[in-house]
């Protein structure tokens, strides 16, 4: 079996004996995907969900007047989709492009639904994993309406230290919602 | 049995026979809140996920200076809780207030885990419940980093139609994260 990160990310919810851990491994498909280069691009059919085995993404969306928003970072360890559009198999609200040189295996729908059907107890491990996804979302909301972007840029940095070195300011702005001038000022201060 | 809502929410996504029903019932709790009380007060050790079986509650929290921020809304059919501090059974970040008179029916966390030990397949509820809150809270983010204001306050009527005449122009203003003056400006345009 191959040595993947991804196990033992399932394996901190639940148990997979090896059986169980073959027939994950086989659906599983690697992707290597270079610096700045997409893996999902906003208008496609999103068709996979991806858990980072080296490297960092983002996922951003694009406006009509062309204007990017960062919307999630992934590092290692972390799961990234555009969920809505995965689930639903709706084109693309997002687009994913690797920070730096990446390693990701992803997980079709259909290889999902197999997945739940064969091994349910990975609808434990999805539900944990969503509902931490959530969690995260909804204190993201309650820092957008009640912190000054000052404070927030404080968390995320706490949060993720070490990011700085891998995003531009342009991204972590657009990340907090905010300019990249209005960024800039708050973190001279 | 009784006749809850929330056996046809469930079985939505997941069927129940009535041994089953008969236990999910067992655990549920009913409680009936009146227009204004709080199910859940900030700081507060949050025990329970409550589905809204009649009327309409909102999630909100308020800063050190007193100011309040609505970050969520819940109608009839809907789940709500304070996510992070129920799975961690910490103190409470929101408090949840009843809109109108309400009734809800609660699970607490040992009823959870007991159901979820009882029941598997409950599992996969949650899981579906949790991907789609999580989908909601992502394009929510999106909404908030790449639409104005304006188009905010139009999805946000579009989606919850006849929500102005339960809720103030300053929880829907705190809940797009712009100040009451702000809203109303953009309403008379």
């Amino acid at each position: 079996m191959g040595n993947y990160r991804i196990f033992n990310n399932v394996q901190k919810h639940i148990t997979l004996n090896d059986v169980e851990k073959q027939y994950f491994e086989s659906l599983l498909k690697v992707e290597r995907i270079a610096k700045k280069e997409l893996i999902l691009k906003q208008g496609q059919i999103c068709k996979k969900i991806y858990f980072v085995e080296l490297g960092s993404l983002r996922a951003f969306n694009t406006n009509e007047d062309g204007k990017e928003s960062t919307i999630m970072f992934a590092f290692q360890n972390w799961w990234i989709t555009d969920m809505s559009c995965f689930v639903n198999q709706k084109q693309a609200l997002l687009s994913i492009e690797a920070l730096e040189d990446s390693q990701v295996v992803g997980l079709d729908g259909n290889a999902l639904e197999a997945l739940f059907d064969k091994i349910p107890k990975f609808e434990r491990f999805f539900r944990i994993l969503f509902q931490n996804a959530y969690i995260r979302e909804q204190q993201r909301a309650l820092h957008y309406i009640s912190l000054t972007t000052e404070e927030r840029y404080r968390k995320f940095i706490n949060k993720y230290p070490g990011i700085a070195d891998k995003v531009t300011q342009k991204q972590i702005a657009s990340y907090l919602g905010v300019t990249p001038e209005f960024l800039s000022t708050v973190k001279r201060k």
